[in-house]
């Protein structure tokens, strides 16, 4: 077993966190979260028990009908069971509890598998763009499509679907805005690598304007016209469009003729009073995916048997980069109106990093999308007439085993909020590789209005006619 | 991609499955469940949706507080989402359900965290003794105890506080019953090895009769006396006591002495007609764990690039081998009673498969026990007053990968129900070692009165006072 590298007394007031509250990062803040519980406590009788009494009552009367003026709905892309369990035991001990997506009341599992585009069988293992297609429009498709279905044709999402019945709509992640995950709210291409002009032509041939096609999804983004778009991804914006009324000027030209507020740091963010389709913000804080919140040693071969090591600050994240906790609590703020809003955040790179096996940034990103759905969620409880949805897009790779042993995988060994070494082991991808996705179902809860609908087994594809009931939106006909 | 095996028009009709009803294996039957949705129909807007429209009010109607008669407790070991997952794939395809595990209304997600014994912090991935000892005692403890806390010391389990109440008891399961799952209902040893006096003097000399403690699992097991108590684990009758009122006996003809009616085939198993305190049964169907249902490959290096395979029968099955789900049902039969019963029921191999790297082991075990889960269902849902929860010890290795791919890991490419390929890998230990139990919260599910206590996230226990509650049985106060 690795030794732990510092036996330190009080070890929670030291925990690598991030404010629950503002937009900077804050090292050496613990989140707030309850107290780790003592040894001596959990050792007793009852002592690790999370419920206080039957909750029977409790889940009662969380189940409610009806509808919802607003919807969130929060994905942490790539976060399953056992990234949702590995994130916790860090920052707030096995018996701790997330503040955000452990307050959710209602819980069940769903499955995410896609369709191989040439037989229309399932395929086990979905990407995030099929996955986000499949709540995005209730239509299953293959790997790689952003909402349009196997043969191609567009589907129509819940932001468009929620913008046609006249309610505000944003859309927030921490990657490129032109990720799959955003795009499938506001984009219908056939490859998720269709972010400019120069892609769309070579690989989306059918999308591209010059074809008669509705363009690549930076483009379409800017047509959609969500009230809010914020994310990373401004590098696309040099390129320039094909055909059509912008042909010979960039993307960023284009923002700007089409009257988008864009917005770079948290501090312009800040500034920002109004977010309508006479002036909607566009939020572009990095050329590429956001910098991560936390930095830490990758797995590696055997990487278990060393020390146990603490996840430290980036030292490359941006003082000016909003958090997307400040992202969802600002957008909040500039959605509310009288006939409602549709929300859809993402927290993007805790998939990244488990692809790249690094623990620390994988449990960075989880942390800091906890603290986005607790803004959601305080949000939603103060209003009283708002559901919140949290849930992944699929399970992916990292699986935590037993203390220092060595897989054939990539290992790392942590130390917990429980001042205890916890061993994660990424076995999907050999070093240097992408650890990869997984098919296994994932979990999906909710609060709010429609909320019942997340219990037990679902599809993906439910959740879209879940928050289409929810929103009182006009969805097409089952097919 | 591996090719699939033969392409086969109506391969639902020649699944490899398990007969719903009776004791014998049936090759050739397909369980019932839902047809495969057509690749055209799952395709279509909506094509893949589970729900019928709104379920609030289903969900609202599965929210019963107040007590129940019975309560069944049923355990996958190692039966996390992943595979529930790969299973549900493989006999009923992607789009498919469980008649059994997915049918129960109410579902979450609890931690399975252990203690370690020497500074009583957590132990991120539990063994099943720790995880068992959890359920049954409502007390966290160190991996390997047997319903004893980390010093030790005796914690009472649900199933004597049940029989303590006057409750008819069964515990079923498809190991050894001395094996960590059943044991912890009816025995309490500082160590899992434990099962008979030649290893108590040895590993557990506090619990040794000859030191004055209590004795092996298996003599203590004797005394709790359950009603029924059926696996396999035969071998172990044939040691000695080493003391007290049974010194030089066998254990087997202590159970002789003590009134018990030991049954070792089916056709035994269906001739009884009575299981008391007076007559309890025990069931002994093996010399160690039972045979498993499905043989297959197991996972290699590579072996996902290899053609995707069916399973098949384990020709090793003895023919008077009883079911699960038959046990499961027979012992719902001998243990009705006006003043209710607590029955707990374990699929235990789906763990040791997986441990095993053997995917069809582990899909066959997983649907065996599902198997029985749709005969505690059906009898809840026929009597009115019996709760039933469905849950797993822990997480496991397998996952469902991108098909085809190998992985630093083993892996195997089956032929699913929907006609695909569908690849698992065993990532966690390298070939011929065994792979790991992992730490992830996992699914727990329910059904009748009190089982709300399972949505969201609670701990494993939380299920031990949740069943009392139900039972109105008297567990010591929290510590």
């Amino acid at each position: 077993m690795p030794k732990l590298s510092l036996p330190r007394p009080g070890a929670r007031a030291l925990v690598v966190g991030l404010a629950t509250t503002g937009l900077a990062f804050t090292a050496g803040v613990a989140v707030a979260g309850p107290a780790v519980t003592s040894p001596a406590q959990l050792a007793t009788h009852g002592g690790a028990t999370r419920l206080d009494g039957d909750q029977t009552k409790k889940v009662r009367n969380a189940v409610e009908g009806g509808k919802a003026k607003n919807v969130i709905l929060l994905i942490g892309d790539g976060m399953g069971d056992s990234e949702i369990t590995s994130a916790r035991n860090y920052q707030f001990g096995a018996d701790g509890r997330f503040p955000g997506i452990d307050g959710l009341p209602l819980t069940g599992q769903y499955t995410t598998f896609s369709l191989d585009q040439e037989t229309g069988r399932p395929d086990y293992v979905t990407d995030s763009a099929a996955s986000g297609s499949g709540w995005a429009t209730g239509t299953k498709t293959y790997n790689g499509a952003i909402s349009v279905d196997v043969k191609g044709e567009r589907q129509v999402s819940l932001l468009e679907l929620a913008k046609k019945r006249g309610l505000k709509t944003g859309n927030i992640t921490t990657s490129e805005i032109q990720d799959a995950t955003p795009a499938v709210e506001g984009a219908h291409v056939t490859a998720r690598s269709c972010y400019g002009p120069v892609a769309t032509t070579k690989t989306c041939p059918t999308n591209a304007l010059e074809n008669g096609g509705a363009g690549s999804i930076t483009e379409q983004l800017l047509k959609t016209r969500a009230d809010i778009t914020m994310g990373g991804g401004e590098k696309t914006f040099a390129e320039t469009a094909t055909a059509g009324r912008f042909k010979d000027l960039t993307l960023a030209q284009q923002a700007q003729v089409r009257g988008y507020q864009v917005v770079r740091t948290d501090a312009e963010l800040a500034a920002i009073k109004k977010a309508d389709q006479k002036k909607p913000v566009l939020g572009l804080f990095a050329s590429g995916n956001l910098p991560v919140q936390w930095a830490g040693p990758a797995a590696t071969k055997d990487g278990a048997t060393k020390d146990a090591v603490r996840c430290t600050p980036n030292p490359d994240l941006p003082a000016t980069q909003p958090q997307l906790a400040a992202m969802t609590q600002k957008s909040i703020d500039l959605l509310k109106n009288k006939k409602g809003f549709f929300l859809q955040v993402e927290g993007a790179s805790i998939d990244k990093q488990d692809h790249a096996a690094n623990a620390c940034g994988q449990i960075g990103e989880t942390v800091a999308f906890d603290q986005a759905v607790k803004v959601a969620l305080d949000f939603a409880k103060r209003d009283g007439n708002t559901s919140v949805f949290v849930t992944a897009d699929h399970g992916h790779t990292s699986q935590i085993v037993e203390t220092g042993t060595s897989t054939p995988g990539l290992t790392v060994t942590l130390e917990t909020a429980d001042q205890a070494p916890m061993t994660l082991s990424y076995g999907t991808a050999p070093e240097g590789g992408s650890q990869e996705h997984t098919g296994t179902q994932v979990r999906i809860a909710g609060y709010g209005p429609q909320a019942a609908n997340v219990v037990g087994l679902t599809d993906q594809t439910d959740l879209h006619f879940t928050i289409a009931r929810a929103l009182g939106l006009k969805t097409p006909a089952k097919g």
